[in-house]
């Protein structure tokens, strides 16, 4: 998924028909844009251009269509729901975003500087805790308390998982079961309750409320890791963010941890010590013991388990109108993640 | 109120009997208490130490103090729903607590190590906002969204206030009315939300119910006021607080600027620069100006037109048994600003 919606690659092998998924919600994000946009009038007007800049991205508007597919109503039918329930969860998505790039030092986000450095990481800190009280305000404006209960659950949940990711940073002793609550925490809720919500919203029963909440778990869990692996093997220019701060930041993910696995002991404490130390040249070291280790193949095996056991959990649903547009979304994960396989993993060294 | 209800005062001349109001709603304190402690099962395992020791606090519970005198429903009459509304308040500000202190460098509050420094600033920047969050999943606990709504609202209202502040950190422009506004932001907005759902949870009348927020939101900027004269002239050893953070971190407020307006140009002009860089004895030099050119004084009458202001906001609901209570703490506020005024101010110079 990716920046590929909006810079279809030319070189990557991956299929050319990506932005033929998000076609079909076209009409859905259009509305979610011009809510998202109505939404800054929400905010005290001193802090308005702050807000639409954090609010006007060009993001991928991944869960909002996870919320749209899972709710899925019939070609061109934008549900006021729908988008309202989109647009919560993209804005704590957003919150959490301008408080990560905050911990990460990360400038670039989206191809332009992330809230923290246009605005310092202090009002960052508050901008984000703006945006995560305004989702739930919007929340609030369903006519019960279930959105605002599941949304705040959620966003304690991601919160949750981030806190142990940081508390484990440079910390190499990192369990993969520590790895993986992390990531099903940080990523896979909030696409979980996006399709939970999506088809609650739609008055789908509960059994396939559940089913797409389990899609949707598992899309994330399979959609994080690609990320972590993208961190180090995509390209800057293509991605429009800052890469390679996973290390640099000691964030221990997937990929670092298979290639520590597969290393020879003397090896494996050289490249701890590098990554603990910031030494220049620990990330292209890893890289290229990763190319050489098929640390990239393994990963990919990895995620493709999660795409199987997120298609398995539609399975029982087949006949309901939102699960061939979710598996599309699935599907288009796996070509994504074998497009990054494509070219040659890693620079060579000289 | 401060830390009185802690550590009664000997020698400030104030009422001994501050603890007296205090004691009235002793039974609904120790049901928030036990509310508090319990909702530290809300949050995920891994987080849960983190989360009591914010939770835990020997805070002055002043937000709860709120709702439940305005929603006053008799001697020892304990009502679930006050209390609830009162611990989701209280979690708020506990959360706001945490991002302050991150941006302040404040180590001690309330007399121990706060969040940022026990677990360091990027897991407290997440703790903050799992604990948003949780604070609007129990909000989102009653059987309508009205709590939600008004919780999430005041949260992004004070969320503002803080940026705004944030954003003029170190910038002498700024005006009167820029104050005023981040006050009534950052501060009175959480006393007036306590209010309101205080009175409205107990089924006041929308009058009364919006004669109370008034109050709340008088008392809340005469309470932010005493706040800020207490950072030049409290003892950080009564008050259990790190005092001087606000000309250390540069935050301009009220008796700073009715300082800066007394002084010559060019007297002003140094303790800007002072101010402006940090430069040691900046902090001592500014308590000894206030001292000689009154401007102590100049302040509690200023907090005094404020709690003017909150009392008449009750005047016309004398008869509900809410507002002789509510009028004890504004009193109670009177009383300590004039025990801060007591003692000589200020350090004399050698």
């Amino acid at each position: 998924m990716s920046g590929s919606t909006d810079h279809p690659s030319k070189d990557s092998g991956a299929p050319r028909d990506f932005s033929a998924i998000f076609r079909r919600i076209g009409p859905q994000v259009a509305a979610l844009n011009d809510f998202m946009r109505s939404q800054v009038e929400g905010f005290e007007p001193e802090i308005r251009d702050m807000a639409a800049y954090c609010l006007d991205t060009t993001g991928k508007r991944l869960r909002p269509a996870l919320v749209f597919f899972s709710g899925w109503q019939g070609e061109g039918v934008v549900s006021g729901d729908l988008v309202r329930a989109a647009g919560v969860i993209e804005m704590v998505h957003l919150a959490t975003l301008v408080h990560d790039d905050i911990m990460d030092g990360a400038e670039i986000r989206r191809s332009r500087q992330t809230a923290a450095r246009a605005y310092g990481s202090d009002a960052a800190v508050l901008l984000g805790d703006a945006l995560f009280a305004q989702a739930l305000h919007i929340a609030a404006q369903f006519p019960t308390t279930e959105v605002c209960r599941i949304v705040s659950e959620s966003t304690r949940r991601v919160c949750s998982g981030e806190i142990m990711q940081t508390l484990h940073r440079r910390e190499f002793s990192l369990s993969m079961a520590d790895y993986w609550r992390i990531i099903d925490l940080k990523t896979a809720e909030l696409f979980r309750s996006s399709c939970y919500l999506g088809s609650r919203l739609s008055r789908h029963g509960s059994e396939f409320v559940e089913a797409a909440a389990r899609f949707g778990r598992h899309l994330g869990i399979g959609y994080q890791i690609y990320d972590d692996l993208l961190d180090f093997l995509g390209e800057e220019q293509r991605t429009g963010k800052t890469l390679g701060t996973d290390v640099a930041t000691g964030k221990l993910t997937l990929p670092l941890m298979i290639l520590l696995e597969r290393l020879a002991l003397k090896e494996r404490e050289a490249l701890i010590a590098a990554v603990r130390e910031g030494t220049p040249g620990a990330l292209a070291a890893s890289k290229q013991r990763m190319h050489e280790l098929g640390v990239g193949p393994a990963i990919v095996r990895i995620i493709e388990g999660e795409l199987a056991a997120a298609e398995q959990a539609l399975a029982p649903h087949a006949v309901l109108s939102p699960v061939p547009l979710l598996l599309q979304l699935g599907d288009l994960l796996k070509a994504q993640v074998k497009a990054l396989q494509a070219p040659p993993v890693g620079p060579r060294p000289a």
